[in-house]
């Protein structure tokens, strides 16, 4: 019998079954724009019998956005997912459209780094800080080979520590987080501002009335403009000081950095982060290594996979 | 049959008997400034004899400065011990000298947020981080209840993390440091740096030819001074910044401020810092306590002779 993962994204929904830590099958949806939670719980209901086949799955596991609580399964807050105003138990919702299979849910960046400690970028480690740049900035730990989700379920909130007293404004309402400088959206705020001043940039040409995607940045980067080659220097050397920070307080010497940004930047771009944090490190010799997510995007449904397993007592 | 626990410090070593949580006995003695590791032995063999009283100890902790390898007893490095070049195995040594009863090591920052932990300020918490402010900014962390050492040793390191980037030069080489901005040797630095820019300061007349005590912060801080009013402000700053940052980062809703300078200024210094870090705070409602440590000058010795309790199975 095998595990099924999902990782339910804003945009889309994908699916895996895996045996071992082998993916056997996967499948992906878009995410219901309509018709809320349950239209979700539909949606994944049908992925899982796709990628299921003819044979019942063992336990499912789901990796969900925004605030989780995994010993109830509930989806507390998911801003990212239109529709979803309430807490809502996406657990045992599922488990009944499933006729009974155990089901686990974690946050999305939960699973992804238990997917890397388990078969990715730090397999073979037993602490490791993860790091996911895309539209915002997200995080989780692994201390001693656990995850850590702490008494309110925000451990790994690293998007959300501060890295310039008094800076730039959050999305969260406060100023000088991470986020403010390393996430998508605060990037293409601070872009579309710096061009409302006069300051060019053909992040804008690119973007149009559309999103400035990953993939925006990281074409105008390669053409060598001036204010995306600024705006990748603040989120590197952002990155930087948050990432040996936590380094220091958890004596942590890995660092896996993944999420649509970073994965569009490329393996460079981690590196220049790693380089950076050595340089604000107490004892430069204790060695920190900051690598990039090395599973992808099949990553989250992976670790959601490995999560059923763990909660179906593998 | 009491636990006996010692903090060793760089002036003075304290020792208590401890009955359950009970201190039934204290002593104290100068830490001898010649003769090396085997005069401190020495020194502590004596202390022990003194509070134990007739009755032989139990077990024996010790908190020692510097970096310690509690698996082996070992102070691997301690730059406020006199005479302590290489590498020492305490703790062997120190059985050795009392025949044989058990001796257990611990970072002294460590030992003194366990005794918070079990019966000072951070009693009944299962999640604390505690902040050291002496001469150096020290730290530690219990998570889950347990110390969290990390697999180098080093964890709960605040006073190395980043609070401004490229800022003042810490004592460790690197820049930016909370150390660099709230441990009172480098307050000292810097105000007779300003001092000989032709800033005038009572902390200078006040130290004069000696050190610049946490006492001579506290006095000049009462009669306005005005650098010691902006040092003891960028000190609550930088504090509040690298606490809120550290309790975001770990889900973290307790935060114990002790150690010589913070206990000298008093519940209304920790009190600032508190106002200060909700300030930064992601989720202004996810509320966060910073607190003064409670137990004062024993909590050190109480913290040792429960970790000596931790290694006999009690």
């Amino acid at each position: 019998m095998a595990l099924i993962g999902i990782d339910l994204g804003g945009t889309k929904i994908q699916a895996v079954a895996l045996d071992g830590t082998e993916v056997v099958a996967d499948a992906r949806s878009r995410t219901p724009v309509q018709g809320g939670p349950l239209a979700v719980v539909d949606a994944i209901g049908q992925l899982v019998a796709k990628v299921a086949g003819e044979v019942a799955p063992e336990a499912v596991g789901v990796g969900a956005p925004g605030v989780v609580d995994p010993s109830t399964g509930t989806v507390v807050r998911a801003p990212n997912l239109r529709g979803w105003v309430e807490p809502f138990t996406l657990g045992p919702a599922l488990a009944d459209a499933l006729g009974g299979v155990p089901v686990a849910v974690d946050n999305d960046v939960n699973v992804g780094l238990l997917a890397e400690h388990r078969s990715g970028a730090a397999a073979g480690t037993d602490d490791v800080l993860g790091v996911f740049v895309g539209t915002g900035v997200g995080g989780a730990l692994i201390l001693d080979g656990e995850l850590r989700h702490g008494p309110r379920g925000g451990a790994g909130e690293i998007g959300h520590v501060v890295v310039v007293r008094n800076g730039r404004r959050c999305g969260c309402g406060q100023r000088g987080h991470l986020e403010a400088y390393a996430g998508r959206a605060a990037m293409e705020r601070r872009a579309r501002a710096l061009d409302e001043r006069g300051r060019q940039t053909v992040l804008v040409e690119l973007a149009t009335a559309r999103r400035m995607t990953s993939s925006v940045f990281s074409r105008a980067l390669a053409a060598g403009d001036a204010v995306a080659v600024r705006l990748i220097e603040d989120a590197v050397a952002a990155l930087a000081t948050a990432i040996a920070s936590a380094a220091v307080l958890l004596d942590i010497s890995l660092v896996v950095v993944g999420g649509g940004l970073a994965d569009r930047l490329g393996p460079k771009f981690v590196r220049r982060v790693e380089q950076a944090a050595a340089g604000e490190l107490f004892l430069p010799d204790a060695s920190l290594r900051v690598v990039p997510a090395a599973l992808g995007d099949l990553g989250g449904a992976i670790g959601a996979a490995l999560v059923a397993g763990q909660a179906a007592g593998r």
